[in-house]
């Protein structure tokens, strides 16, 4: 079966949120210059590129990423497609039939085309989730939400979406690359780093099916 | 079906390399002083806690960690146990009688006793395997071996054992924590960051059955 990987690569020109700093790459060790490795290190914010939010980010609780039950983050998952729209509403996900079954959904948009045509510049014009969907979701049981911009809610409004989700223990991926993704049916395999106690981490994403 | 979360966790504490800088956690957003949210930043070397060696690590060939086909990173997967021996050598690979189409083997060895107990300082005595070791996994085909501290060869002789892995195009997997996994048989799930052209990535790393 084929895997799909849906992670966005980690590069000094991925596209950081406003104020945030770019991730930076040095390297510390180079067999060019007569060291026995190359060695490099990398800096960057724990939300910078294809990454999950834990509870803490925007509750402020103390659950970190670390806490996070492994299981939520491996299993079936659905990928529905929104190709022309600039904010998915809870009407939206009314008529989109989502299977009652569903517990992991990624959401397809036009933001997934930044990542296919190497966009390195912020876009603050993403396709989110607006409040009203996050709590649709949430009555549904939904347990996992992907979005592939680098937010699930808009630009101008972070807070609400973000805190109906994580209040919930919604899991919430952020920064998926779905450009090569028909929408349908998977296996989701959603690994973040181990950072003890963090409000996010970076993660390695893929779909199998 | 059970999950073993293989993985160290990534904090400040964490024994690193000798030369090789500590893990940084920093706060840059803070909602106790008035931001929206929280946010970490983190600095690390790449070959921090478990992680994935790219050939560019010792071959200085330009093959990163971002160019490692996924699927040697899942699929079935043998845990070998070694649990008295100072170091592995070809010998005690065949007196092993490991499966003749085992094509990843993770080996547990004491190493996994120091994440266990929570060890902080670097240890220059850990189990590895000895360069025959590495000649025979090539020759027997096995595409994938992990280990449980911070490197696949002796302290003091690291060249050529990563060399003749990294050569055969062998998958080396280094910092996991077997302390929990009994041996035998699993699914295995390791999924590095996307660090573009990186000669190693930290990654998550969890054994399923």
């Amino acid at each position: 079966m084929p895997i799909y990987d849906i992670s966005l690569p980690i590069t000094p020109n991925l596209p950081t949120w406003p104020g945030e700093d770019k991730v930076q790459l040095t390297q510390t060790s180079s067999i060019k210059e007569g060291d026995l490795a190359n060695v490099t290190h990398v800096s960057m914010g724990v939300h910078t590129g294809t990454h999950i939010d834990a509870p803490d980010h925007f509750l402020g609780n103390g659950v970190g990423v670390d806490q996070i039950p492994l299981d939520l983050l491996i299993g079936p998952v659905t990928v529905l497609h929104f190709p022309a729209c600039e904010i998915i509403t809870a009407d939206m996900l009314r008529a989109a039939e989502i299977p009652t079954q569903a517990k992991r959904l990624l959401f397809k948009t036009r933001n997934s085309k930044y990542w296919a045509e190497g966009e390195i510049e912020f876009q603050g014009d993403f396709v989110a989730l607006n409040p009203d969907a996050a709590q649709y979701l949430v009555q549904r049981g939904v347990e996992v939400v992907g979005v592939d911009y680098l937010s699930v809610a808009p630009f101008d409004d972070p807070v609400p979406t973000h805190k109906i989700l994580l209040q919930a223990n919604v899991l919430v991926i952020e920064g998926l690359d779905l450009s090569e993704v028909p929408p349908g049916d998977y296996a989701l395999y959603c690994l973040p780093l181990k950072i003890a106690g963090a409000d996010g981490a970076p993660a390695r994403a893929v779909l199998i099916g």
